[in-house]
């Protein structure tokens, strides 16, 4: 049950409405909203009458949610979601373009590399702290030590900075240094992680999980927006599949599906949506062609000596070309396509 | 095994070559290609010496094919692959777009559809005559008669023609009328019928297999050009994936993945690789991105009244939106974009 | 559209249907059932009108055909649909164990592999005469000399023989040689050629195809059954997956799905649906546990010298352990399990 | 880097060995196994020479991990590990069968159910306290209150329990009241839960990820088993396919690839793994007879109410039935099949 609250309520008819759905048990999230205040309501085992929020003073209506998502649906809002950090608007008129290594491997590397990524045209920096990775002996990132030179990569270039949170610990870090916080496939389904980023106030990048479904992506959606953080950007980073030509499989419909159910921006990630480096520019190229709100590419100037994920990693010189034709893409289907780093 | 023939190489030679081939009691292919002759080798069960070959007069090389496909590949051929029809050229600068009915109807339908599609800028019509159709109670297409009424289409419009056959019979009438003979996905691996549209000196487009991988691609791909058929058209049109968000998922990555590991022309349909038509624009634009030589779409003035697919159809006012956004997309990634049919 | 006739109808009136059919411009296809004749329409481009033919003499019943399959579907027929083959029973209590090489290499090898598995037990012999392969390149089978061989086989051993059919070609003389014609799994959706083996009258096994759901299945089914032949049987044989741990995934689940939608008998091929040779016997007896009809496997006493498929063939010692054990699991789960073969 | 000590060492030669692995900025897990102690350094960046320690004192072998698994694999041990819950054994000769309702819903009905499953012959109580739910807005379980019920069916019956742990907060619960934690499908790549499950020293059932390979899965598992706790349990519930004649498709093939490659007891979830009530039986019959450890399946005794997942939980009745068949097809395969609750 989601309960609209009417444009001129007051906190007392607010409070009642709380002190209603405890009453029966259940518990309450307020979500406040651009447009409107809603009111949400989970802990209920069975379905709720509607009539008896419909009544209360304040209460502009209580929608029964039929449908699996609701905060991240259409119906919900018609417009575009747009996500703000700083100057720079994911779900505007410009193309956003997060670049940087994949991994933080040392202050040296990451000064460095964004350095590179900053002239070439880069809006915000990117860089993994704390790395899930499938084999447990495989480099897990450099942990805080790695988020500390992360925040003074983004003192030296000025740009805001997104790395991933995997687990309650890393996301308090991450929360603490970070702009933008990631959460990554492997956790799209770990809906505690992404009730507790929902409690913060910072935007959250959600990448879709592997085998997960367009729908059952704005439902894990719904997890971080119900608890109240209507800052939110997917990212399609490609899904498993039986072809071994690329290391997944991007999606680019994805994108349009997602603006066709959905208010929130979509970014792609050709670098992990391919693992190979000669698909990240065409991919990218055909990312906006669809319509994607942005990129997340993975540069770095000495591929061979990287810790993780070398293999997918374009040069800084490939990656200037790319932010070129990413801004004439846009024009060309009818975007402004300018970089908000101008 | 594969046998290249020197550039200056005389009939005696060749015919020394398949006589030997014959005396081990294999099978002889003769290929022309552009650049050079080569004679394929089937039939044998094991490996053959290419001593025997190499040493033989006008013989260049005798390469044992280790690879699972030869002639598709680029060890083969550096370049592009061109396939020409009229004055429209596959893999050239221009982008070549495909429109026209699902499925021709009636040559009142075809007829107005194909010259509503030539106003909006089509350079070649689609129109199927003989559908493959998953239940025996669908619609199975006109068969011969709507041949006819493809030709009546082309001497209306100038336009060529590209229409699927099946089977062997509508193999050989489609070969009669048609400009392009389609190969369809489900007839991906007929290893026959692709051997027999190698034999013939027609274009042919093959489309991928719902669950084909690029390898297995190419290698249907190697029985076309093996029977010595070198004008071969690739189609990806989307595989079957656990997302039901979409009728099939669009791989442009596998566009990608093919110019790298072949030189054959690969256009894309986002008509059937989505099924929706408001994906089919954005998707369009978004293969032309990301190097695709063409496209291919299904466009209906009537869609409600399609028998099949209607709900995939884009309107000839969309599509006369979308040839122009094709053109600017090519010239946004450095092609010339120009339409061949000027 | 089907309709079925009274049980005590006349040939006047069967006429008098196939009249009024063909006056309507559709096409007929009488399907002698065990229990009543259907009379199944095609050609239709849009509905029928039932009244048409529910009202004529003789007639039972007109059913319009609203779900994708009707005949192979648990609507038309309740119980359990029996193949019969000599005294082999598909269907019926026993399990039927078809077994020999996965090709037929020579008449030394076939005749030899050939009394083993009768020895140790098999019911049905099989091998391929005509292989549908992946590359040009690799070995396409002996064709009609493959089939001479596999009669003298069925001489020397008395055991009916299965084997693949895959374009119009092959299909007339596979019906010339084999007991049972085999459609594989690239040509499950190959609708002309189950058209033409549905217009024989011998029994047809048809493979899943390598991405084909369920109800896929059963609308290919529905291409041989409309045509009249009603002795098919489904072989599940693995499907396309992103898990190379198995060359395909056997999906057992299918066995138990098809009972339920289906009155036709299920079949397991272990051998191509795992690829891997320890793996055969385990899930063999996993699908007799799951209520297969019977299992189909690759033996061979000399795998390294298998031309084809040699890492999935069992020896003839693990196969006479093999039918011991489906004997005692067919037992188990509450089925005769008696061999036919005794 | 995998330290195996000598199986005479003294504790002294155990901390030179940790002592050395701090020194050189690494992490060292102690890892007892039952027949040797094996020491496993995480934490490096890069290969470390092994000769610094194959030379020192207690250690027998220092083996670089080069396959991505080392603990989890065949490699390491050669027989079968088992797993001991009272007198309960997970890779035994018995069959075990753990049985219950998806979740509790109540005190009342979870005694019920618990009582009736103990009748039918069930070894392990199920039910979900902590629901990771696809929806916020489904039922997320009653929590800590759902533990203390599960405490009293084990009080009451007599038999151990399993419920799933979704976070680090419900983990130090589960483990509390719990005699077996279970990680769901969801939390397959949940890597610092694995961590902690790691930690303790209670039998963990690690379920397979809805898209997972054979080999990321035994690499969660090294996870797990590389913070010393090597009682655990791998437990196959179905992947995700394209077709839905089944929630998820069951890969009993993953009970026989996993044999091959581990020696860790493997059981199988036939109702979540095809989500059909009809299907469950015979599935469950197939995994025991495919060489499964065991079963876990969903019983119900009121479908109809069930909060979770009805639609797959079969009747007490049915489930009575089922233990017998599965002794049956125990015996038939060659094992003992014996319940260990007699």
């Amino acid at each position: 049950m989601l309960i609209l609250m009417e444009k001129e309520h007051t906190s007392v008819q607010v409070e009642a409405v709380v002190r209603q759905i405890a009453a029966l048990g259940f518990k309450s999230h307020l979500i406040p909203g651009e447009e409107r205040l809603a009111i949400g309501i989970t802990g209920n085992l069975g379905p709720i009458s509607a009539d008896i929020f419909s009544r209360m003073e304040g209460v502009q209506e209580a929608i029964p949610v039929t449908k699996p998502y609701k905060l991240a649906g259409r119906d919900f809002k018609v417009g575009k979601t747009q996500v703000k950090v700083g100057d720079i608007i994911f779900g505007g008129e410009d193309i956003v373009v997060i670049a940087g290594p994949c991994a933080v491997e040392s202050e040296e590397q990451t000064l460095r590399i964004a350095m590179l990524v900053k002239q070439a045209g880069a809006n915000v920096l990117r860089g993994g702290a704390y790395k899930p990775r499938t084999s447990p002996y495989s480099f897990q990132g450099m942990g805080l030590e790695g988020l500390k030179i992360l925040a003074k990569a983004r003192a030296l270039t000025g740009l805001p900075i997104i790395t991933e949170a995997v687990d309650p610990q890393s996301l308090e870090k991450v929360a603490e240094y970070s702009d933008i916080i990631q959460i990554g496939a492997r956790n799209m389904q770990n809906f505690s992680l992404l009730q507790e980023a929902g409690r913060l106030r910072k935007p959250v990048m959600l990448k879709r999980g592997l085998s997960a479904t367009i729908e059952e992506w704005l439902q894990s959606a719904e997890y971080v927006l119900s608890e109240g953080n209507d800052q939110l950007i997917l990212c399609e980073r490609g899904i498993r599949s039986f072809d071994n030509a690329t290391r997944n499989m991007l999606d680019l419909s994805a994108v349009v599906a997602l603006q066709m159910h959905s208010h929130l921006p979509v970014i792609v990630d050709p670098s992990h949506g391919t693992g190979r480096r000669l698909m990240v520019s065409p991919m990218a190229a055909a990312a906006v062609a669809a319509g994607a709100a942005g990129v997340m590419v993975d540069v770095h100037d000495r591929p061979k000596e990287a810790l993780c994920d070398g293999p997918q990693a374009i040069s800084p010189e490939e990656f200037g070309l790319l932010v070129a034709t990413l801004k004439r893409v846009a024009g060309a289907v009818g975007r402004e396509g300018r970089n908000a780093q101008r």
